[in-house]
């Protein structure tokens, strides 16, 4: 069975976001200052083979742990969805 | 009213994603041969006052087209959720 995985990683809140703090104030220039809170993360989407949604899940757990993100400074969310053909 | 939005930001499907295609190597290189199709956009997310959901869902579109994304290379998705204090 294919997969649909969407995977969004974030700065922990504790940790400093310099692209977020810069976004913010640039959209602050802009006139739009009820703007607040600007956090910026990644989104990856990406497709895997598993035989089963519980073994696509495990894998993409996997695959956010070893190099998508850094369980240090970082939080993830993943969506694992199967591709109908 | 708060709003709290979270912004999907993805290169149309048409233009290389050099990143996704080195994340997708480094996975096969790991051995997750299993992955394909990777990936890679923004996730933003922040808050903002707005009168009611409509106006927010706008404001938000505005911000996208005016500085988050690059209409000519990218695609947005949007979600605007009310924020109950």
């Amino acid at each position: 069975m294919r997969f649909q995985a969407q995977i969004q990683i974030h700065l922990r809140p504790s940790v400093l976001d310099p692209a977020g703090v810069a976004v913010q104030s640039s959209l602050h220039q802009l006139g739009h200052t009820q703007v607040q809170q600007v956090r910026i993360g990644k989104h990856i989407q990406l497709q895997l083979e598993a035989p089963d949604p519980e073994t696509a899940q495990k894998q993409v757990r996997e695959l956010c742990d070893q190099l998508l993100a850094n369980p240090v400074i970082e939080t993830y969310q993943i969506q694992v969805d199967p591709i109908r053909s």
